[in-house]
């Protein structure tokens, strides 16, 4: 059992940790169907690319689960428009694409059975894609804290910790692995505006765990990185192309180009679920732009004057030159690129 | 008259609009003496480099008008004191010292006279710094406009503009007289976290003109810059070294390491008493620490968890490599260094 668990599945239901309001509260809301899941997504309820994907999948489950006493066509259909509902509640992540595809695989698998049959196998493969997360990130940590010499101080931006996944986390979770390796890590969190996943998420579940962790406005990496202050950079990713690109929260790319400045490694840290074959390089990733009232404000108070215009990307694409090494649950790739992608498949 | 007064003295006082109410209210508060002046400019009542320049000077008069019907000693003694406590209100600013050794050389050319005459004299020179200010931000707009193409799309960080000046501005001082020219231009704003002076005071000010802007955070200028939208930044400054190095707001230097990489102009607005000969490079510029809660979050709402470590440097260094042009009341001094910056005192 994680300590910090951004889903969980209790009594026949989906319970997730409601991540626009910590760290204030830690408030866990139930959902039942699908399109509540979607909806959870889409309002940011459960973020992190991984942590998407888990919920999907466990959204198809919730629908099969609630359509099972129905009619075939009717649970068919249903489960269709389930897909296609929670496809639709956030564009970068790849890995919510995933996942969904593989629900999908489960349900031709299963096809020919009784619907509680297939309801139960759904739920049984969305257990899979949670446990098997943690497992890799556990993979990608271990991979990935033999690249940390002790004392490292390490900059990490948005939050892709055990609060982006199902447990562990992919950045934060090579942190964690290198600190149970018995080295001891300082943590830099950038605030990470506009959603402040930074201050408000990662700053929180590092506390958690004890893990020294010093927030800084996203402003100040520049000046710390010239001072000499941080070794090393890790972040996670929404969504890597087939050439290594990197699509991550807005803002990353700034650190990537700060980094490459002042020589410090900036490492990516993703499962294989996030690399997306089909999307030839960077510019093929769709960038979500979200409300100006992100922007404008935080949390219902609003600083910046009324009417004034706001341009919102919530993501950004850091090209694969960028990139020391890329760290996935098979090892860290050095400067990736496209043929080292595709092998890293066939390996 | 300006249409936007940072500072004004109105019936033998002064008032500084409040910037840490901006842009919800506009409030102006009045000061008597140089010790409440001085707690003004700590607390952000009134900020820019060369407003608080104005604001110490007519600190310095006030103080002169309060003891103006005392001994001489006690005179002298006070302004001293009152000089003192201006001088240790902010530390990176270099117009703050530069508008005291103002007041004090007038204090020493009017030593002779009557104290009633040396207080007139001391608040003719106020007057004096503030009107000069506003013609130097004029001649400065002038020659940066001529940089700006029409149609220029020009992202600004923090607010150089009318607030931060006597009038007019640095960096925004050159997008109105580009505007006053017959040029379009259309202004980004870096929400400048964590005061906000981009989202608060930059955002309004351009309002209050009609000048277009739109706000984005400050992680996504790369974004902006990668897909082609930004055509020149242009900033403020509140030091800068013998060698052309510039301390300005924090998360600058970043803005400046991208714009370089994407090659796009960066311009540097700031007059000549920002240009401290004394100190030689950025490296000998003290760098502002401020309170940590300025980052847990803003305005008396706190997101981040309790007691999380924050470092908080609230200005940066870009080296004068990275500057394409100082523009100072004397011209645009291209890719400007040490031997250049020494010409221009002498010119």
């Amino acid at each position: 059992m994680n300590k910090i668990n951004s889903l969980r599945w209790i009594d026949g239901a989906l319970e997730l940790l409601d991540q626009r309001a910590l760290p204030l509260r830690v408030d866990y809301l139930r959902y039942n169907n699908a399109a509540d899941v979607a909806q959870g997504i889409r309002q940011l309820v459960v973020r992190g690319a991984p942590a998407i994907g888990c919920a999907a999948a466990y959204g198809v489950a919730l629908e099969a689960l609630r359509l099972q006493h129905q009619a075939r066509d009717a649970f068919i259909a249903g489960l269709d428009r389930a897909m296609s509902i929670l496809a639709a509640s956030r564009p970068t992540a790849v890995n919510l694409f995933w996942a969904l595809n593989r629900m999908r695989a489960r349900l031709d698998a299963s096809f020919d059975h009784a619907l509680p049959a297939i309801a139960a196998d759904l739920l049984a493969e969305a257990h899979a894609i949670a446990d098997e997360d943690v497992r890799l990130n556990r993979a990608m940590g271990a991979h990935g804290a033999a690249l940390l010499a002790n004392n490292a101080r390490v900059l990490t931006h948005c939050n892709a910790g055990a609060l982006a996944t199902a447990g562990h986390g992919t950045a934060l979770g090579i942190i964690r692995s290198a600190i149970e390796a018995g080295k001891r890590i300082e943590v830099y969190a950038d605030e990470t505006r506009p959603f402040l996943q930074g201050a408000r998420l990662t700053a929180w579940e590092l506390q958690q765990d004890g893990i020294p962790v010093t927030l800084i406005a996203d402003n100040a990496a520049g000046l710390l990185m010239h001072r000499g202050e941080i070794d090393a950079v890790i972040v996670g990713a929404d969504r890597i192309a087939a050439n290594g690109d990197v699509a991550n929260k807005i803002g990353t790319y700034t650190v990537a180009v700060l980094a490459r400045r002042h020589d410090i490694p900036f490492y990516v840290a993703a499962p294989l679920s996030t690399i997306d074959r089909a999307t030839v390089n960077g510019e093929a990733i769709p960038i979500e732009e979200r409300a100006a009232e992100e922007v404008l404000g935080y949390g219902g108070t609003q600083w910046a004057p009324a009417g004034v215009a706001v341009k919102n990307p919530v993501f950004d694409v850091t090209p694969a030159d960028l990139v020391s090494a890329l760290i996935t649950e098979r090892g860290a790739l050095s400067t990736p690129d496209r043929a080292k992608i595709a092998a890293l498949f066939d390996a």
